[in-house]
């Protein structure tokens, strides 16, 4: 069965991950440091508070959890002070970032259920969850959004509901069925990028001379 | 009095034409499907959701909608596989992106009604049900938003609801007063692309040479 | 004590001088008449709305507040009507500007204090009404938000409300103690400009040639 406290850790990795990456975005943006700790704040909570907007279940999740403000907080100063001792240890973050992804997607899902909203609702509310942080993150810094231009990310999300949906429906264990589904959008998103996985973009407008 | 038949499919039509509007938009940015999909799905549902948002209508309406979901997701993905044969039907698309305004300008109002605000936020609630989504497509494509600068487009909602207010006034039966400034407001945008009509943009700056 | 007379004026002042700030910004980058509305609009009531949002005390607090909304209209009417004349009068609205930061952070840390948040939340909900109009503004107009650029604002807020929290700490008469931080918010924001006092920004990435 699943261990809480492994759960706990991957949501703090996750989070610090998260926070790490919009602090390096902001960095290279050159805001200044209090610009730095918003969006590092903005990319970790971006996702599920969306999800809890959109929900209703208000006050936002991360207004209560002084374990996420803690770690988002480390992360973003520890970026500033550390960056570029930080930078070694990038592979790391991805892997975090890609851990993370997972984590929050099937979080998402998991409170979606509970709310009783369709399966194709549950999925977004998951993806969102996961992504919608950094589509923040960029908003923030001004440009189109990364995830609706890169490899696999948001979409490694809905793979990885899918099957979620799918072992519950074909009655897998529900906490093998987590782990299952967060490795899932792990390797997903790991392959995605090492293999420059992309979907297609779609050209229907003539191109600009 | 009012068909609900008729007003439903004009509500499925207006959500189509957003949606499809949202995704050529997306196209012409040259994102991924994923990202055609979501920016379709911010340009059909945003005003309703902050609309939803800012007066606690919670959970959004769109999560328990699976009619518009399915809309929008065939929406969506049509545009990607017809954009072509698509825009052939720009007039038509247009044509129902106007009737959705209007439709979704009156529903806004009506909801606000129904929660008694003040006349002016009644108006400005359907004004940001009607152009919100688009707004957030522009947001998240990284342009600065096209209802800001261009035609009569959200000005053509606040006429139609000013009207729906003075109809009320004078007691016009109220089924007839929706149909007339849905209509309204329909018109008024169709009148304000024909004849390119804008409001005369402030200028209090010195040119920058 | 405090008269809330006074605290009401002031409340408005600050409403009126984000109004207008929003709608010079909207009309440097040339909106048209509704466009700057909009923008005044959401200069004026974005950072109370999201922690409104934030928090679940929805309907959002503008949609019920008439003053509010008269005042923004007057602003931004009256910016375009008067702009010329209007900017004589630059310092003074920068003037109400500083105070309406102050009163908003101090406004925003009592709602968060009455819903029992942490100490850093409730600073960070003060942050956020203070500064998100402004964020918001930047969002809508296709830039990056100069809160993260410029000289102590956010942070304005920040140190103001932690002397405000040290002051209950210490048990200064409450409304003291709100004059005090809401002028010690004004002053660090006067300072920093006058003194061009910002952050350092934190540069990680090779400079791009």
């Amino acid at each position: 069965m699943i261990n809480t406290g492994f759960l706990h850790i991957i949501d703090i990795l996750g989070t610090f991950s998260f926070a790490v990456s919009g602090a390096f975005f902001a960095m290279e943006k050159k805001l200044d440091p209090f610009g730095v700790i918003i969006i590092s704040f903005a990319t970790a909570i971006g996702g599920g508070t969306l999800r809890d907007v959109l929900i209703g279940n208000l006050p936002a999740g991360w207004l209560q959890n002084a374990t996420a403000i803690n770690t988002i907080c480390i992360a973003a100063i520890g970026s500033m002070i550390f960056g570029s001792w930080l930078k070694k240890f990038n592979h790391t973050l991805f892997l975090f970032d890609a851990l993370g992804l997972g984590l929050f997607t099937i979080v998402g899902i998991d409170i979606a259920i509970a709310q009783n909203f369709s399966i194709g609702v549950c999925i977004a509310l998951g993806t969102i969850t996961g992504s919608f942080g950094g589509v923040l993150r960029d908003v923030l810094l001004n440009q189109v959004p990364l995830v609706f231009r890169k490899e696999f990310y948001a979409m490694a999300s809905v793979i990885g509901g899918l099957v979620y949906f799918l072992f519950d429906y074909i009655r897998v264990n529900d906490d093998l069925s987590k782990i299952i589904c967060i490795l899932l959008i792990f390797v997903t998103r790991l392959l995605s990028v090492k293999y420059k996985l992309g979907l297609p973009a779609f050209y229907t407008t003539q191109k600009t001379p």
